[in-house]
């Protein structure tokens, strides 16, 4: 960049890039060169309308036309723009939102208002303490306890051994104030009277680990913050972690530390945000599935690898943090919300606490989709829920050129004209497919009639025989940067309508259970980051999804996340988690006398209604 | 032995040791054969009356008059006999009473029994599971639970996370039979049902740490021992133990593990004795003075360092005992006794409770002596304590030829025509004195002239002037199997002066603040080791203790230990304890506006009335 040409200060939030960008340039050019990794299907054309950003300080150029076309006027009210359309005109410090970006930064997962009035478990109170004289021997705990009692009448009933073990020089370097952490009449952190009162919301997922930094006090998310789980080098997984874990105690041992690890480096990256430090974080809440929940306590899996798959535990646990190895705020605990059986846990928990379907009228299905999806059927406040060993595919496992969502990833797709349009992560030169795209690919090959219902895959001029199977061929040779096409066999085919049958199957016992069809769902939740990220209508016409009007769906991304923070910041949330937790019917597909007929039905492919009338 | 002579089996309890003894040997013969070191000052002709044991089982020879003479009739009646008088009529079991052995069997600490209704903190429920099936998928926790709920009407409201580490395995290895632990609606515990249900009870003494197992159904002491504190490696007293821990953070946790280190070694030795093992240990009960209490728990200890003195904490804790190192049942707590100030800890409070002095009628002086003696005055339930610095001189510590109670250390001594006749521990040849032998000699001095009130040593054949000091010599360079001498130097007797003076202001201090004299005291109880061998006369001779008729003392063992075990075994007797250490009045010598004079004062041998006069 030549001198002299005028550039701005561009800062993206909350992933923190930060750099120049010259004045001319739109705030896309200026994403690409920082490496923030914006979605953009039509290239910087202002017609997809995915490049959003939220403008939180600064002065941008004018909104144009194609903006005002493709935002709302509440969103544009919000300062929504399109990143391709919008240049700056001073510093700008934008907001990027998880839908406009590709995967890697999609671990920022987003926080969502949460609408809950605060009343944390922990209470923080400050207090100034008279020295202690001959007159007044006072032990320094008691001098604590006493002032609590005489300045706030709040009893501490008793003082964690650690913070026993700090308190005394801590006093005597404070000049006898100090703020006191209290935690039903528990006495876990002694900090100064600055001190922030932060909590840690996780969502422990198998493959990813989402982290909230709370505000106590007011119930605001402050930071958010997502990672790989590092346990994924152990087992992509949760049946490969459990074999893992079984190996051996140290295996095991492994995990849990990869998973403390894991929680560690999100408590110190948020609290680093707000200028804190992990010792502030006085509660915290975990969530995740059964195994996770159980690797990450340091809890046996063995009886969870096994029919008929009993947790070791299931109602909500408080443990104190450092017992497995969480160095917080000295006596602060970790709040583990209950699991419901061995592939229903905690996370299922806490999407229904976050969506608060346990208290909707009418008939609601949510699902958690992923390697291992959930599915709650709420009928007014009655729950029944299952489980699906959905497997894998649909991440992209186990499919000949299925990937990660990485970069190159082809993330959307679509068939028209018998050409073949798409989009990749990070814009990158497309090097396979990622969930979303697998879903796509699927659906566009059954809507243009080259897969039937069964999943035989038919003649087309894209559809080929390589290694003695049929394969489309979505990107050939010839178009590819490394020379090697990207395609869909009828193997792929065979795994994904496997996948989908699973999911369907699960939804069409607990309609049965519940004397249900299609019809009667006044709204499908869609939790979950792949569930937010998959075309809806693509997952509807391979049959994934019943076949409803667009308008009852709501992808509601990370809503274990948000669980996990109401349970945070309100007792009485989880005193609802437990309720939740044992009001959920837990039906076991396994057991259910239909189950082959059920499973082999929903394998077809189109709208399940229609095939069972055939 | 010659084959045809009779002999019988004698049983030395609570030693434990066991074996033959021919019919016509005396019972001290039997002792020193077995290596049972029982005290004979006067080498077994019946005139010193200090090898008293107690016949618990079998027939003995008739008491001589030399018995009737130096027992009493009470004694006589509940079986006490003179070892060296008495011969087995038949196989016997005898209890020894710790002021009966020299020292090192009375780390042996006697249990005495404990009259209080057992009601412990944790009480064992057996469970009979039904195994999980596809029906009955309810996690293992929670199928305990509801076991609980079901066989015993009883809440189990959380089970602690470690238990949850191995309860999985256990139930299915154990055909889903267990015994639940239960502690306050906790389930800290999963064992066989064949599982004793055990207790620990420790004093953690400066120099000697006691252990007592007991079974928790029926309160009862199964096993007991003691061992040295093996930090006395890094310091022999409180404050050189502090100085220290204060060194660097690492030598603090040495400290800390030491005690640990004890503690398991009490606690795998006990347990070995009933054949049982440390994880059966459910409960535990830890006194200690507030340093070792400070030390043991991890706790800073700098503020206890300096003036005014002041504990970290002085409630009652309960604390998991894996959180301070100890491996006892999974989740089982250690109490630990509440504090009264910097040098009046949890064994003072336990002492207390032991004696049962706070619900006491009438005038009560109950005193601890050790390096620190602490001294308690219960007034009619009306309780004041000072802690005195009196120094580790009657330890041995200081004098010039003082030792630990080891092999060879001349314990009790008199001073008769001119001929000193003395008792070594384990009847060695004798190479110095020991703390009650040190309290005779300055007795027998003080009584026979060579000492005036002032501790001015006055000319006698056995002073001579060594080093350009005097010293009395109690055994001469040529009875001296190492040909050193004994002796006891006029420096030595400063030294005791401090140690005495310092006792004696204490119970000064206690009487005034009471307006109270000597006279007044209705009991004096003499708690602890060193004072449970003291020569009680000869404390009076110097004046450490008042002129009271002999008949108003009571050496009354490890008190501190009694204590420890009603805490143990009863949760009514911890809120006692509570209850003792808030009623309780500190009075803190050094704040006291006559303390010098007081101090001075008590320094003078002989009577303190009298000095007063003068």
């Amino acid at each position: 960049m030549a001198e002299g040409i005028l550039s701005y200060h561009v800062d993206f939030e909350p992933i923190g890039r930060r750099g120049a960008c010259p004045a001319d340039n739109s705030l896309l050019e200026a994403a690409r060169q920082l490496g923030v990794d914006l979605i953009s299907l039509c290239g910087g054309q202002g017609t997809c309308g995915r490049c959003k950003v939220q403008l939180l300080e600064g002065h941008l150029s004018p909104a144009t036309v194609a903006e005002q076309d493709l935002l709302s006027p509440h969103e544009l009210e919000l300062g929504y723009r399109l990143a391709c359309q919008a240049r700056p005109y001073s510093d700008v410090r934008l907001y990027v939102p998880p839908e406009s970006l590709s995967t890697p930064q999609r671990l920022q997962i987003e926080g969502r208002d949460i609408p809950v009035a605060p009343d944390a478990l922990v209470h923080a109170y400050s207090v100034q303490l008279s020295p202690p004289t001959l007159d007044d021997l006072t032990a320094d705990a008691q001098r604590i306890v006493r002032a609590l009692e005489r300045q706030y009448s709040v009893r501490c009933k008793s003082v964690d051994v650690e913070v026993l073990r700090s308190a005394s020089s801590c006093l005597r370097s404070w000049d006898w104030q100090a703020q006191v952490s209290l935690r039903q009449g528990e006495c876990i952190a002694l900090r100064t009277i600055a001190a922030p009162l932060l909590g840690l919301a996780v969502d422990l997922g198998t493959t990813k680990v989402a982290g909230y930094l709370v505000d106590l006090n007011s119930g605001q998310t402050l930071a958010q913050h997502g990672l790989m789980n590092p346990q994924i080098a152990y087992g992509e997984d949760v049946v490969a972690r459990i074999t893992r874990a079984l190996q051996s105690p140290e295996e095991a041992q492994r995990l849990q530390s990869l998973a403390v690890q894991a929680i560690t480096q999100l408590a110190t990256q948020l609290t680093t945000q707000v200028g804190a430090s992990p010792v502030d974080i006085v509660d915290a809440v975990v969530v995740g599935n059964t195994a996770m929940h159980h690797l990450f306590l340091g809890l046996p899996v063995k009886q969870l690898a096994m029919a008929p798959y009993i947790p070791a535990v299931s109602s909500a646990l408080d443990v104190k943090a450092r017992e497995v190895g969480l160095q917080l705020a000295p006596g602060a605990y970790v709040h583990v919300l209950p699991n419901i059986a061995g592939y229903v846990g905690a996370d299922h928990v806490a999407m229904i606490l976050g969506t608060a379907i346990w208290k909707a009228q009418g008939i609601i299905l949510a699902l958690d989709i992923g390697t291992n999806t959930e599915i709650c059927l709420a009928n007014n406040g009655e729950m029944s829920s299952v489980s699906c060993a959905s497997g894998p595919a649909f991440e992209g496992a186990h499919i000949k050129h299925g990937m990660r969502a990485a970069a190159g990833a082809i993330e959307h797709l679509r068939l028209a004209d018998a050409r073949v349009e798409y989009h990749t992560i990070g814009d990158a030169p497309p090097v396979g497919l990622c969930g979303s795209g697998i879903l796509d690919a699927l659906a566009e090959l059954y809507r243009i009639g080259v897969l039937d219902r069964s999943g035989r895959m038919h003649d087309h001029p894209y559809v080929r025989s390589r290694d003695s199977e049929r394969e489309f061929v979505l990107i050939g040779e010839e178009a590819s940067p490394n020379g090697l096409a990207i395609t869909l066999t009828q193997h792929d085919v065979r795994e994904l309508q496997l996948a989908k049958g699973a999911m369907r199957t699960g939804i069409e016992a607990l309609l049965q259970a519940n004397r249900l069809s299609d019809e009667d769902i006044d709204k499908v939740v869609i939790a979950g980051a792949f569930g937010s990220y998959i075309d809806v209508s693509s997952a509807i016409i391979i049959g994934m999804l019943p076949a409803l009007p667009e308008d009852r769906f709501h992808q509601v991304g990370n809503a274990a996340g948000i669980g996990a923070r109401l349970a945070l910041i309100s007792g009485e949330q989880r005193t609802l988690a437990q309720e939740i937790a044992r009001r959920v019917r837990y039906i076991e597909l396994a057991s259910l006398p239909n189950f082959p007929g059920l499973f082999s039905q929903s394998m077809y492919l189109g709208e399940y209604r229609v095939l069972q009338k055939q």
